[in-house]
């Protein structure tokens, strides 16, 4: 069961709490600024690219390293100095970015040298837990089933926006990538457009689908399952592995072993294992060098197009940052200037030093 | 007048000089380590991405922060314990890098659950000046022309190889990009395949070129003249400006006015007027704070496949890790993961801040 209560802040942005029991608040929803947001960001083509580049200048100004006594993530103790959320009952909260890169109010965009267009969409919070001390590892597998339901909720919700064509659930964890606030959480962007890593994937995904009737990741994951040189979970339903084809020394990639479009689609049973192998290659990061790990992780899914898309398989995918214990991995040149990244790590090694991780659930 | 001379280091790999004047070297070249390169990259191909990783893994041991006694790009003085260059007469440097993530000799590429092939190419360093001190800001402006005649060189020569597609010239810049050496130098890659970003231009270049007749960046640099809102650098060939598609706050863009497809192929005029626009950029970065700025240079021209690229237009791209004097843009969730950039700052302030920085040639 998934309890969901909507509420809206004093500066007119969205807030909805999620639990697996009945929600119970006190007082109206709270927010650290009470003017009403005024996010008006907008797109610009970038015709050499072919891709929209969003602007948001206000978000200079955002929140960086607050001093440890404020945390607008945890629940408001001190009402003079609201934080984000209310004290009450309920598991996760979601709420509407105050820095949105893409907000549905966008109009207007200015005229500009190249093309241009209200960057209309949302950038919401997504606030794991209430203890400011955990983190997803650290939680409970009916925990992380209940954020997967969070998500899928939230995917099938702003996908049913016509206006938005994608939407993509990640966390960046740790100051190595930019972290400024350290409660557990992530970020949910929905797109009004299918951006472009997702929609290179789906093509790709496509044009095999359409070849030989399977889902590409489907018939990959059976290759990785069957070699088990890169496995790190395999469940009955769900498996978690380092890919062949890793960009990053530790990227790892977690996935239902059979393609489902969302996490909207997925059944019980196949959300139970993929929360375990979610768990366990979340412990096994904090485990290699016996400290938090950090990461980009992102999940992919369908486009949000109304379509049917049975070539499409719902992953996540790890960018971890560091290439050794002490190294970081720098995108440059080859990366940044010209996309093809250089490894210097094998996926094999890397694969072993983390199946070695032993971890408990 | 450039002249070079190749020469052969004893690990087999090859080194070449360089200069206005006749080249004059003592001894033979040398070499940190003389045992012959066993440099065997290779590629895997990455399915969902429909694009080549490569895969280079002795590359971890590679040169980092060496001690400030050590610097293996400054000429040899102690033969007990020689750099990669040799004392002489040169004034620009190039050589096969010890760590390549693209080799000519790479055979026999593992087997893979992915498409695999030998990561045949070529990884050059490119030594700015013997000074270690210098940077490529404060070179000479006929030492800038000097080096990209040796752009152009080593471009020509590199793309004349029939595996090579294409050949991009690059500068990391500053311990923010991970740069490691601090003596003033860039790299070279030479790719067995157009790669991604560039392949993604030359697209978009193209259609526009079909579609109009017209160069699409010499269209845009049009623009920007007339409009001069963004223009750091307005010389009669050649300009260098905040495009108004900045992904990067800082984010610059430096190129002759008129389409050229290579550093091979500009007139003495134009290479005099670029260097001009190049030099102005790197000063006005470093006037900014009054410190050196880091960022990643990249230089793109047209494919190395041997026909004309009327549509081709060679231009730097700078991409500076800050968004403000103290606090970096991270790449993260939407820029890595989705491919959808979101910039903090409008370009035009942007631009208006390094407009603002007075700088004398």
């Amino acid at each position: 069961m998934l309890y969901r209560e909507e509420m809206k802040k004093p500066d007119g942005r969205s807030l909805t709490l999620y639990g697996r029991t009945p929600i119970r608040v006190e007082g109206e929803a709270p927010s650290p600024n009470r003017e009403p947001l005024q996010a008006n960001p907008h797109l610009r083509w970038h015709p050499l690219r072919g891709e929209w580049v969003a602007y948001a200048s206000y978000r200079q100004g955002r929140t960086f390293m607050p001093p440890p006594e404020y945390n607008p993530l945890a629940p408001t103790r001190d009402p003079e100095n609201p934080t984000e959320l209310p004290q009450g009952e309920y598991q996760v909260a979601v709420f509407d970015n105050r820095f949105p890169s893409l907000a549905q109010a966008a109009h207007d965009p200015p005229r500009e040298a190249v093309k241009t267009a209200p960057a209309r969409g949302k950038c919401e919070v997504v606030v794991f837990t209430k203890d400011p001390s955990a983190s997803l590892a650290a939680l409970p597998l009916d925990h992380i089933e209940l954020l997967m339901e969070v998500w899928g909720d939230r995917v099938a919700l702003l996908g049913s926006d016509r206006c938005i064509k994608y939407v993509l659930p990640f966390e960046n964890k740790g100051v190595e990538v930019g972290v400024t606030l350290h409660h557990p959480h992530g970020q949910i962007y929905a797109y009004p457009f299918v951006p472009p890593v997702p929609a290179r994937m789906q093509a790709e995904e496509l044009v095999h689908y359409r070849e030989t009737g399977r889902p590409l990741l489907e018939e990959m994951i059976e290759g990785e399952v069957a070699s088990g040189a890169r496995i790190l979970y395999l469940g009955e339903h769900a498996v978690s592995f380092v890919p062949p084809c890793a960009r990053y020394p530790y990227e790892v990639w977690v996935a239902p072993r059979r393609a489902v479009p969302g996490f909207d689609r997925l059944t019980p049973a196949v959300r139970a294992d993929l929360a375990r192998a979610l768990k366990t290659t979340l412990l096994k990061y904090d485990g290699l060098w016996q400290r938090p790990f950090p990461y980009l992780m992102a999940w992919y899914g369908a486009p949000a197009d109304g379509h049917e898309h049975p070539e499409s398989h719902l992953h996540a995918e790890f960018y971890p940052p560091y290439r050794s214990s002490d190294r970081l991995k720098y995108l440059a040149g080859t990366e940044l200037a010209a996309g093809m990244f250089a490894n210097d790590a094998l996926p094999e090694e890397k694969a072993r030093e983390l199946i070695n991780v032993e971890v408990v659930l």
